[in-house]
Parts: structure tokens; C-alpha cells; sequence
């Protein structure tokens, strides 16, 4: 399986649907992670064209590599080996493109149903089963800015948990997808 | 459905296997909210015996209830209403009792395949269907502690995610078992 996650800061929605770079969540650097290794992804890109930011995350990914954290705590530096952090996410492509050799399938997630464009956990699995190189883009705030979604090949189907309620925080949404479209359960 | 979810954070395990009650993140308590206003919960139990945890537990809630997060984002507010801050399981558990006239099955959930009692994603959507009352355990920290995997009358199978990694943030764990047990996917 070739899947690749990126974790997306610019362009995404403020409440107010402007576009912003968001801050980034140290939490989320960890949660997703260690969920990519879980479910054996190849990469996670945390997209921030912010310098500061960039510095944030690098120091984060530091502390649990090499630093005190690696002693602490052995598998987040295992799961931490997984992040690159970088400034677009036209650069995010080219590297994955570097790694593999072909161009991915850039699948975006929304917890908005894209009318034309949605695809559905089942045909994204078989993307993947079937040995496509799939980048899987989250957005951070209030989600992907259109021209991310525009550039996707495809919108994933948003979750739906049986009540009108969609407002998840991306951690938890990124381990329900990531479960759907690579776990094995007996469902 | 009649599906409730407890957080606990005594009796769990530190990383020396030593029994001890965790600290309370803030950001479980939005997570755990808003999935379980997702899935359709009928509330969400934030169990811990410390008295400082539960003035912090309810200091949160009142900020998004009544206070100034109520008007900055509602959505906070709606799922936030499901949470109760609870010294204890046996607490818990009367509370269920008194709101449903029955004794909730207690199912427990760890990250280790429990041999004699794991039962699949299956058996439990089975026990929420057919209307049981089930109260679902997640341990913070380490785990949960021996003696609540003792008192549970089932322990979930561990989520398998193809590889050999299974350190996932609670919150993340969360999301996915309750994605298997209530989600409607097109898996």
C-alpha cells in the first residue's frame, strides 16, 4: 500500500470562511502520527508555509527523535520518523513523486458532501488496493479551501455517524477515515 | 441505541505498570463531545475521583455552556452538554441506571487482545441493536486498570490497523470503535 497523508494549514477556512494559515496543534502532529503507523502509511506531511510554524514542528519532532522524548518514550520516535514538514502542498506531491515515482492521487477529505466529485470509502479502497500512490489531505480550522479541493482528484464521502452533528476535530476524523479505507475489522 | 461512554482516569496504568489517576486533557473532553454528539451518545462520563480534575473538567464546560465559548461556537456548546464529571465507575454506572431503569453492560476496551473475554465489533453492534444498555470504558494514560477489564462483563477486541504499532491516543481510538460500533459506512 502506497498512502500518504498530509496535514494541511494553508489554505484552509476560519470560521468566518476567510482563508488563513492555521497554527499548527502539537497534538495532531502525535495523533496523526501514530496513527499513520498503525495503519502502515508511507509518509505524513505537515503542510505550513509558516517559518514559525515549520520551527514549532521541527522542534516537536526533535524532542521525540532524538532528544529526551526518544528515551521516554520509544514509540513516538518510531511514529514520528514518519513527518516531513513542508511549506505546500505542491511541494508535498513533488516529494512523494521523488519517492515513487508517479504522481499521486490526491484524494481530499470534507465534511461537506462535494456534490460531483465524491467517491466513496469502497472506491478508495480499491485505489489503494489496487497499488495507486493516494496523498490523503486533511484540513486543519474549518477545513480545506476550495482550491485544495478543486486540485483534488477526488473528495472523499464525509462521515457519517447517524446524526445530523458533523463537527469532528480532524484527529478524530483522520482515525475514522484512515480505519475505514485500511482497517481490518469484521464489519 | 442506548450507548454511553465513560473516560477514565482511576484506576489506570502509568508507563511502570504503577496504578495511578492520570490528568484530565482538556482537549479528550472536546474530542470525546463531539463524537459521541456524532454518533448519537446518550452521554459521556469524565471519571475521576480528584477533586482539583473535576473543578478543571467543569471550568471547561462552563467556558463553552454559559460562558464566552457558548457564542463563539455553538457547536461546543451542543456537544458539551452530553458530559457529566463523575468521581467514579460505580457512579457511573448508577447514573446510567437511574436515567434508563437498567444496569448497563459494562464493555471495556484495551489496547492488548484479552484472551477469554474479547468479544468483536460485531457481538457489541449486536448488543446496541437489540436495545441493551451498554456503557463503554476507555482508559487514559497506560489503560485501564486490571480490576475495571475484571468488572467489565466484555472487553473489545484491539483495533488491528495491519501492522505490528498499536499506540494510539485515546481520542483516536475512540473515534475509530465508535466508527465500527455505530458508523454506517459502505463497508
Amino acid at each position: 500500500m502506497r498512502l500518504y497523508v498530509g496535514l494541511v494549514h494553508f489554505p484552509v477556512y476560519n470560521k468566518h470562511n476567510e482563508t488563513i494559515a492555521s497554527a499548527i496543534t502539537p497534538m495532531d502532529i502525535h495523533d496523526f502520527a501514530r496513527l499513520g503507523k498503525t495503519y502502515g502509511i508511507k509518509g505524513f506531511f505537515v503542510i505550513t508555509p509558516l517559518e514559525d510554524q515549520q520551527a514549532l514542528a521541527s522542534r516537536i519532532m526533535r524532542h521525540w527523535i532524538s532528544g529526551y522524548g526518544a528515551q521516554y518514550n520509544h514509540h513516538r520516535k518510531e511514529a514520528l520518523g514518519l513527518v516531513s514538514v513542508t511549506p505546500s502542498l505542491d511541494m508535498a506531491v513533488k516529494k512523494v513523486k521523488e519517492r515513487e515515482g508517479l504522481t499521486p492521487t490526491l484524494i481530499a477529505t470534507d465534511a461537506a458532501k462535494q456534490k460531483d466529485r465524491a467517491i466513496s470509502y469502497e472506491a478508495a479502497r480499491v485505489f489503494l488496493a489496487s497499488g495507486d500512490v493516494v496523498l490523503l489531505l486533511f484540513g486543519t480550522a474549518w477545513g480545506l479551501h476550495e482550491d485544495v479541493l478543486q486540485k483534488a482528484d477526488h473528495v472523499l464521502e464525509p462521515i457519517l455517524g447517524g446524526s445530523a452533528y458533523n463537527h469532528l476535530s480532524v484527529r478524530t476524523a483522520a482515525a475514522i477515515i484512515l480505519d475505514r479505507l485500511v482497517g481490518k475489522s469484521d464489519c
